[in-house]
């Protein structure tokens, strides 16, 4: 495959790009437009009419997805084909088949790895349906802490949060991710330790901050005078060092196949929602993630959701050179949605070398960013109308709210209101607005899109995790980089490690080790 | 003044952007570089090492503040004269003065404005006394629920977030802002009404949002058999549509001379503050901020503070062309600090105008985003190390935790750890590393700063608040910007009020209103 800039479709989106579709000239932005720029699927509208996009740039997007082969793509990860490496280095060199989690509805994968992966995670489901059946008889446990950072918490936090209307009454889930002591302390301060269970997740069995946060929450669970093992749950790797049953009330699996970003639907995120939720309800958010990865193995970019959304932050990103994206979600349920995208997004495509290892030169992933709405348009909405920096946005929202109480004042609803402004804002920085006074010129020409849907339920919500899930794997194929590895996180690390060393020699009465590395001596000094 | 590109320091620095210090160079970033490049004030200290800066850049940065005489402009907004404004044009005229919230301690403010300013205030934190003393000795209400939004809901949540630690014992703050009905549904449903306080928080007494809560949840208390007026605290303007103290239990004051994002050490963040921490306790996160404005009025670039961190940001900003910031608290107490410095920074300086209504030809406010680190370092790290957008960074760490609860876990505390992958990051980011293997290399010059203090009490709270303040209030004297309006947020407002009205024509049954405003109606009609 030709180097990004060699592609036809992009030399073609080059000249393109030199002269946007303007928004904010008369009648370009008209209900028309609006009405036809909008694909459907699974209950879900993406509606792109506020692009800077004509009919001839989509053409030339289409044309990138099929030159890039990106479906094909799609349809080999899917079947676990080894797709996480860079040709000719040391790399991960896995399969990556987050898809098989959640493939056990109708029409499943055929291939053997995928079909194997399935099996196990059918298990893993099972596994955690009768422990669930059995916690139900007892009614012991009302509290749930999982200990896990990046992909074992922002996702399966931003889930949980978002389905808080569906929960099971009584039954509450705490995060706790940092390594920062005061995090345990604040979540512990409240909570009773008898009617607590502790769900330590790790794929590596390794992760500094979980393992150091079980010892914490451990020492708490024994001087309370309660054993640990009656109430610690573990979900990692098979044969990691967390890997010993005889530590834990019970274990769940992950497998090397499952990224921690992409583990949301694995037993990463299964253990807490299921808990919260209930089985029934897990398995619907299952079923719209799954219908989702259906969905995305449509050919014709026109019609496959994601890979359209996958195209038009590809037009943002490389022919309009903007830096960033902000997902905006006016739905309050989902205001940790926006963080687990970072992740998802940021680790998976903030890389610098392609897949045969040559540095890149154009720009992969943006800084990925965002809070909900209405409560941004009070905050950082003045920089996105007028700013010097343009933003494009993804917004996200739903036709009804969740718990459906509601008052009407001043002749609408709250949610008429919510989506009001969604519409509105979607218009308005689009379109822009002339005036005499500086001060009330907008520029417009804001890109943005909108992603409606009918109610944030379960099956939506793994509906819309997927759609993410897939976009910034699109993005990947079409850049060719690995989206599967995290090198840039290494470098920190082992620093870290360092750091730590000269804190423990010093611990020791050893006095500050300036040798072993000087850089990490400057600043410890301070502490003194 | 001359615009900023016509400058002779600005002039001076865009020669000097042409060959920035390279940190990845041998020998660069080393001890020495590290221990001389800080600077102290209030118990804080400000390493900058690891930005690329040489002495050489600084003193042309030094040059930058003294030829826009920020330091004179930051008097000036603290004595009262009127700075919120844009000449010739309809403006808000207007002083900013919330440093006089806070100027009851020693050496204070003697212009006429600021004074009377201060006196306003002080009344009202004596009337906040006297009903918090009250609220003690009956003990009736364990919970508040603040509703407001942008400035109203950010800064007050963040810093009771940020001091739970501090907090007194059975005291809890629910924070209401989004339009949207499940926000409240999800609020109040492990409420107990009856000990339940609600502040209902809006300047001008018209916020949309807020008014709309307000009827939402006087509704939920007239339903369980109570009187709102009992349980009801109004934060608004004199005169406002909300000032009518027959509605509420006890009302607070505001002035048009606080800005929302300016707001919470007024009565904005401090009802709830004070109901959560004290009255001393509170007393004392002022003192902080105060002492932090009469830090700023130190005219040396050099041993000021947020004037040096201000200048720092100018230099990413304009000269190495960095169109984003991440705030990196390495405390999960500040978990929501990022969000307030989102709007702080982002509505004050996200402007597209100067002071005298002309477009500026150079950038403004920067994308500003952040979550807590160690999380960071598993989510988006790996873009930051390895993407290719540099983003720069500005961490904020402490030497002591909160609780001081913590565990020796391989030779070191969780605090130890924290600081340990703190202080890795900041030499990891700036010197990189090479490496035969492209995907372990790491480019470097990825500019950052430190922020470290002794502990997260209130008084270092009040501190830091302030110190962003300022140095977001310098930002926009150098790039001589209002950084005090948000005419921004009118046009999306203006929208979604036909919008309203559309969905209210509807609902009196008159079919959709696709006149007024076509393409309002487009996106309605798919509601259907």
């Amino acid at each position: 495959m030709p180097t990004f800039h060699h592609l036809k479709s992009v030399i073609r989106l080059n000249e393109l790009a030199e002269e946007p579709v303007d928004l904010t000239l008369d009648n370009t932005l008209n209900p028309k437009r609006i009405e036809t720029m909008h694909v459907e699927a699974l209950g879900l509208k993406l509606f792109f009419g506020t692009e800077r996009v004509s009919e001839i740039t989509l053409n030339a997007l289409y044309d990138l997805a099929i030159e890039t082969d990106v479906v094909k793509k799609m349809s080999d990860m899917q079947s676990g084909k080894v797709i996480n490496l860079i040709e000719g280095y040391e790399s991960e060199n896995r399969a990556v088949l987050h898809t098989a989690m959640r493939d056990i509805f109708d029409n499943r994968n055929t291939a053997q790895e995928a079909n194997e992966a399935t099996e196990l995670a059918y298990k893993e489901l099972e596994k955690l349906k009768h422990f669930l059946k059995n916690l139900e008889k007892t009614d012991r446990f009302t509290d749930m802490v999982q200990i896990g950072i990046g992909g074992s918490d922002l996702g399966p936090k931003a889930v949980y949060l978002a389905l808080e209307a569906f929960h099971k009454p009584h039954r509450r889930v705490h995060f706790l991710s940092n390594v920062d002591p005061d995090d345990g302390a604040q979540i512990f301060r409240h909570l009773d330790l008898e009617k607590t269970l502790v769900v330590v997740v790790s794929k590596s069995g390794t992760t500094l901050e979980t393992l150091t946060n079980e010892a914490l929450v451990k020492e708490k669970f024994k001087k309370a005078g309660l054993n640990p093992k009656d109430h610690f749950l573990a979900v990692t790797g098979k044969d990691s060092p967390m890997d010993d049953p005889t530590n834990y009330l019970a274990s769940f699996y992950i497998w090397d196949y499952i990224g921690g970003r992409y583990s949301v639907t694995s037993m990463v995120g299964g253990v807490a929602i299921a808990f919260a939720l209930g089985m029934d309800r897990f398995l619907e958010f299952l079923r719209g993630a799954n219908a989702m990865d259906k969905h995305v193995l449509n050919k014709d970019p026109r019609s496959n959701l994601p890979l359209l959304s996958a195209l038009l932050g590809i037009w943002n990103r490389n022919f309009l050179g903007l830096p960033t994206v902000a997902i905006i979600p006016y739905s309050q349920a989902l205001s940790r949605f926006p963080a687990h995208l970072q992740q998802l997004d940021m680790e998976s495509n903030g890389k610098r070398i392609d897949k045969r290892g040559r540095p890149v030169d154009f720009d992969t992933g943006p800084i990925i960013w965002g809070e909900p709405g209405t409560n941004g348009q009070h905050s950082f909405y003045q920089c996105i109308h007028q700013g010097t920096t343009v933003v494009p946005l993804e917004f996200i929202g739903f036709k009804q709210s969740q718990y459906k109480e509601d008052v009407v004042f001043h002749d609408t609803t709250c949610q008429e209101k919510l989506l009001a402004n969604l519409f509105a804002q979607s218009i308005a920085l689009a379109a822009g607005q002339a005036s005499d006074n500086p001060n009330k010129c907008f520029p417009g020409n804001r890109p943005n899109r909108i992603l409606l849907g009918n109610q944030l339920d379960p099956y939506t919500m793994g509906a819309i995790l997927a759609f993410y899930e897939h976009k910034v794997v699109f993005q990947g194929f079409m850049w060719n980089i690995n989206s599967f590895d995290q090198e840039g996180v290494q470098l920190g690390k082992k620093l870290a490690l360092k750091i730590v060393e000269q804190f423990a020699s010093k611990k020791q009465g050893k006095g500050l080790d300036t040798k072993s590395f000087p850089l990490g001596a400057a600043y410890l000094r301070h502490l003194e």
